[in-house]
């Protein structure tokens, strides 16, 4: 898979990287059609929902963490390599939307992005159809299926990268553990969830692999296998990931609960409605055991009920004065030092420590 | 990974086989443990129920396609590549286990194999275990990640079983078509029953590619591309594979309506009640619609429905009496007559055609 693209000025977090990713994921779903085809237009028109989803993909944080990763290591966005490395930097969009498409299933989730999930999209054209059957259940198998073959294609699009032998098996053990973190870490939340541990320690636990490193710590290692990067480096890389990428969901954690739905896109409050089990809500239900067993009991009969304002407004005013925000943005800034400190010690080429610096400020400081 | 057994005289179908493929499965099993269990004992829970799934599974019959494909292409049992190969068949279990943990929950079948399905197992875990929310939704949230773990597993299989680099790369566009193909298959599979789309044609499709390729043609081409065989080689075993592959699948048909249900383990009829919509069914309707109206109403009324034994009696007298059955006993023997020629006519080693004969005979002439 070549690009005409000039990759060599191709900084992570540009429009031009955004573009270069897509380019790569057209491309890509462009050349399955040889193999689509065959099955005929029903086929045809999944794998069609299947890259209308993949394109309609936001910010590709995670190629370019990975791109960022390749560079901090020395990888040569003007070499050979760049290319198919840019390519296996954008097979993480294809992971990402297994994971996306099967949560949507698995949360009961109606829109992404503005648009019906795929598992909606699919219940309201069979109903359209007037097809036999019970359309939502169609619609969980079609989006199923779509999210197994983004998860193959994922694999298919690295193997096609084209990258050298040595740095494709450098790749592939941080491929294997960044997927199977990931599907664990999904796991350990649903079951989170349905047996409700509230400790600080489990929402952690979930934050670290669901999120952290899969968001950042893998996404840097993968560029740094791909490059090359000696031991001390990667470990450098993986803490800065970790940290930031926990930090990150910290800040998110704050947000759907404080954020402005104007600058958020979500409805104010939101997480506090679906009863997620977030660090915040841990830390508070932890202070509120401790000290104050009435609020324990308002936040616990309150969290995934169908809040109205005024109890969401209270709610919030109780998280606050638990102490529990400002224990968690001391987390933020804790964690946003530590994983800068591990950069700036490292051998990361110094345009690259400057990037991690603004991509980390970026995670854990922005407000939507 | 290497395994000690000596393969040289491994034949597929043996018990030999069934347990190589079993050790490789288990090793690789226990190699995860590094990456699992940093996630905690709820991760180990269902990985631990994806491997005793895994090692329940039968008679391997696609790794005994795929090793057959490499034997019949002159890869040497006895050389190192051996071990590599294997682990790379045994993967196809992996992908296997994805389609049936996935299938499993999109026909809601509640046990395989005499065993509760894994999105019912972890149901009942969730009731056993007092845990909020629904105990269905949580069975088939578990019962989607455990799939998708296998189908990312079957991938790190391939990737760390040593394959030469070149052996590696003639393996992935195949791999890659195959897993396209039976998600493909699948998907059309659920659209045909939701779109009541009746043709022997479409039923056929569905043959083609959710079993065909899936089961029999990409493995054999798998096995073969990894010994490195040449084009007429592998056109013979595809040509072998996909009417073998369909014969199997016409044969299963007859059996889901006709099997006697002391061998089959299956309760007579069963295919008549879920509504099955087999080539044998398709046939029947496309004859009943051309020569007896009444015959085809009562086909259509009954089928997908809770029938009792005596109207079971009634469809079977009927599906035979139309002609359906003795059409689909032809194809079956004109498939099997032309999947033979084609390796008769091959350059596949003769123990190895030997082979594809018994194994041809046995998927197309059995009573279970």
């Amino acid at each position: 898979m070549v690009l005409d693209t000039d990759l060599a000025g191709l900084t992570p977090g540009t429009p031009a990287f955004v573009t270069a990713v897509e380019t790569v994921l057209t491309r890509f779903f462009a050349s399955r059609r040889v193999l689509v085809e065959p099955l005929g237009p029903v086929f045809t028109e999944a794998v069609d929902a299947l890259e209308q989803f993949v394109l309609r993909g936001g910010k590709r944080t995670r190629p370019a963490f990975a791109w960022t990763g390749w560079l901090g290591a020395g990888g040569d966005p003007a070499g050979p390599q760049a290319a198919p490395v840019l390519a296996a930097c954008a097979a993480l969009e294809l992971v990402q939307a297994c994971a996306l498409v099967h949560d949507d299933i698995i949360d009961s989730s109606r829109t992404r992005r503005g648009f019906p999930t795929v598992h909606v999209d699919f219940a309201e054209r069979h109903r359209a159809a007037g097809h036999a059957g019970d359309g939502a259940d169609f619609g969980s198998a079609v989006a199923i299926l779509i999210g197994d073959l983004a998860l193959a294609w994922a694999d298919d699009l690295v193997n096609e990268a084209g990258l050298e032998p040595a740095a494709r098996a450098r790749f592939a053990p941080v491929w294997a553990a960044m997927r199977t973190e990931v599907l664990g870490g999904q796991l350990l939340d649903i079951n989170g969830e349905a047996g409700g541990d509230e400790t600080v320690a489990a929402a952690l636990r979930i934050n670290r692999f669901k999120t952290a490193a899969y968001t950042v710590e893998r996404p840097l290692h993968l560029g740094a296998a791909l490059a090359g990067a000696d031991d001390a480096l990667v470990a450098a890389l993986r803490t800065y990931g970790t940290d930031i990428g926990i930090a990150f969901q910290l800040r998110d954690d704050l947000l759907g609960v404080f954020g402005d739905p104007a600058v958020t896109g979500k409805p104010s409050g939101d997480d506090l409605r679906e009863g997620k089990r977030t660090v915040l809500i841990a830390e508070a239900l932890r202070r509120a055991d401790a000290t104050d067993p009435a609020a324990a009991a308002l936040l616990r009969a309150g969290l995934g009920t169908d809040l109205d304002d005024g109890t969401v407004d209270r709610l919030r005013t109780l998280l606050t004065d638990l102490g529990a925000v400002d224990e968690v943005e001391r987390r933020i800034a804790a964690l946003t030092e530590s994983g800068l400190a591990a950069i700036a010690a490292s051998s990361a080429t110094p345009a690259v420590k400057d990037l991690l610096r603004s991509m980390a400020l970026a995670a854990t400081r922005r407000a939507a």
